[in-house]
Formats: structure tokens, sequence, C-alpha cells
């Protein structure tokens, strides 16, 4: 009863994260029968996003300027640096309200079996970011798995060896778990107990 | 930290069913950090869909030719004719594969409190179709609610007036129920038991 172009967008559809066959057809009829008009902004929205959102010079995270709103901010803290792995993981730390430094988004996490190692998550960027500015003290809040902690030892090492001190998220955030994932009160409270 | 760009793109995809603000930002900064490709490719697949896909001028289902390829297909029995609330139901019903006979797709279901009667969800074109074809039996497997009910009735007592014979699935489906989640297994057995 299908055509390509809707088996297309049904399949396009389920390249989004958390979207399966049935998900991404009901999503695909929906638009079709009750939504055209968003379908089209999507399109729309898609492209735009696509086009304009490029990475901040400073802090790699999405910017749609040369420099994020968040690096320009004089508001902040220039003397820490909070180290993550996503803009994701970044905004989760800004919904906590926990913490009025910068940022520093890595490309990744370091995953030797997938051939990740520190030249490809941004290493040398970073250590030249804290080499030009005023940062006082590295807040590394990677991931609490094998692979974010790997990272951060990495990261750790690097620092000390040209003597900028270092810190790590408190205990607190659940072992195994996605920084993005943990409710807003332990990642304050793991801001606050930072080691 | 976003800004325009993204913060349309994550209000975009919103408008997709089931999607809340965190599932959106989620799929946005997939999109965006590991798949601008798959970005590109959702945003010509809805442009596509929304060009191409139209409905089928003998059913009304979901078709990008004139008349869809279930109405063409020669195996089918054309005695019988399923009506059917939305392209979805039809799919769930196909999936049954208890089911050889040709559909005809409503404009959704009566509502009286939204304003929405016969005339919205295409009885007359229905009445049009049955008319001119060699439809024995009527099917009508509008859901179980009370406005897919209201619906099941108004379709039986024109086609009673019609002299034209009609069933509604059997008991078996949960009534409150939307049939597009109904198990398969429950699906076929309805439509052997049709009344
Ligand atoms: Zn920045
Ligand atoms: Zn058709």
């Amino acid at each position: 009863m299908s055509g390509p172009a809707l088996d297309g967008l049904v399949e396009a559809l389920r390249r989004l994260p958390g979207v399966g066959l049935k998900s991404a057809q009901r999503m695909a009829y929906h638009l079709l029968q009750h939504d055209r008009p968003g379908a089209g902004e999507l399109a729309q929205a898609l492209r735009a996003a696509v086009e304009r959102v490029r990475h901040c010079e400073r802090c790699h995270t999405f910017s749609e300027s040369a420099v994020c709103a968040t690096c320009r901010d004089p508001a902040r803290d220039a003397s820490l640096l909070c180290v993550v792995e996503t803009p994701a993981d970044q905004l989760a730390l800004e919904r906590s309200g926990g913490y009025r430094g910068l940022y520093f988004v890595l490309m990744g996490r370091l995953s030797p079996l997938d051939g990740i190692g520190v030249r490809d998550i941004g290493l040398a960027q970073l250590l030249q970011r804290v080499g030009e500015a005023s940062v006082v003290e590295v807040v590394v809040a990677t991931s609490f798995t094998a692979e974010g902690e790997a990272t951060a030892h990495a990261i750790a090492e690097a620092l000390r060896a040209r003597g900028v001190r270092s810190t790590r998220l408190a205990r607190g955030v659940p072992v195994g778990s996605e920084l993005e994932h943990v409710d807003l009160g332990t990642l304050a409270q793991a801001l606050n107990d930072r080691r």
C-alpha cells in the first residue's frame, strides 16, 4: 500500500535516535495525514540547522556565531573550565544551575577499540585553550563510564604535566550512567563536591 | 548556549507525535553531532513525501499514483470493502494477514463536539464507491471508541437504506482501544468473526 516517497520518509525518520519502525510509520502518517505544513517546516528547520549550526571557536559547542554566547558572557568565571563530552552534557550541567564557569566540549571520548585516541577528541585544542587563557582549574566532567574515565585520566595527566589543577565531578553521579540522563539535583551536588 | 536555527530544529521535531522537549533536543544534537547527512536526507525525504504522496482516487489511502497498488491488485476480492479511519489502521489490518478484500479510508471519524459530521469523513464518497462497484459486503472497521462506534452506526444505517450488507469487526478487539495498537492475532480473529 506504500510507495517509494512514503517508504523513504519512514526510513529517514528511523535514523533519529530512539525511533523504531512503528514510531517512524506513525510519525510519517501523522505528518502526511494531519500536519503537512509541519513536515515542510521540519524540512526547512533541518536545512537551516545543518547550514547555520557550527562549532564555537573557543569551546566547540554548537554555535551559530564564531564564538558562542556562553564564551562571550562577561558574567562567567573565566578561571574555571569544565570539560564535557557533548553539547548535551553541557546543557545538562547548565540546567543544574550549579556552574558559572566556561566550557570545553570534546569531540566524543577515548575509545581505543574504535581507534579513537586523544588526538581525535581534541586534547591538543583543550591544552591550547587552557594555555592561552586565565584558567585556574579544569573540571573534568566526562561520563563515569570506562571510556569516560579513561578520557578523564588522559586529560588530568596532560594538565598535571603543565601544572594546571584539574578536578573531577564528585562521586554521586551513578557509575556507568550517561551524564545527560542524571537528575539535576545530583548533578548540582556533584559540582559542589568536585575533588 | 543555543541559537535560532538549533532552537527552530528542536521546535520542529517536537511536532512529531510522541516527541517531547528532551527527545527533540536529543534528536537535534544527534543529527548535528553525528549524522548531518541524515539530517539532509530527512529534509529531502520530507519534501519528497509532501510533494508525491497523495490519496488514492478509489480508496483514499496514501498513494503516489492516482490509484493505489491495493485497488489495482486483481488478486483482491472486489466483493469485500473494509472501511477504516486511517491508513495506519489499514496497515494494521494488512499485517494481520486476515483480509483479502479492498479498502475505503475515511477522513477521520465522527466527532460532533469538534463539528465533524458524516459529510466531513467522506460518507458520500463511500456510498458512491459502494454503488459503482461489485461490493457485496462492507466490513466496518472503525475503532471501538464512542466516536468510532458512532461512525460505524452512521455508515451501517446509510448502507442498510441502500440494501447493502454491512458487518463489524468481531468483539475481541478491546473496547476503548485504538485499532492501530491491537496485536495482530486479535485482529486476525476479529476479521474471521466479523458479524
Ligand atoms: Zn563557546
Ligand atoms: Zn486505493
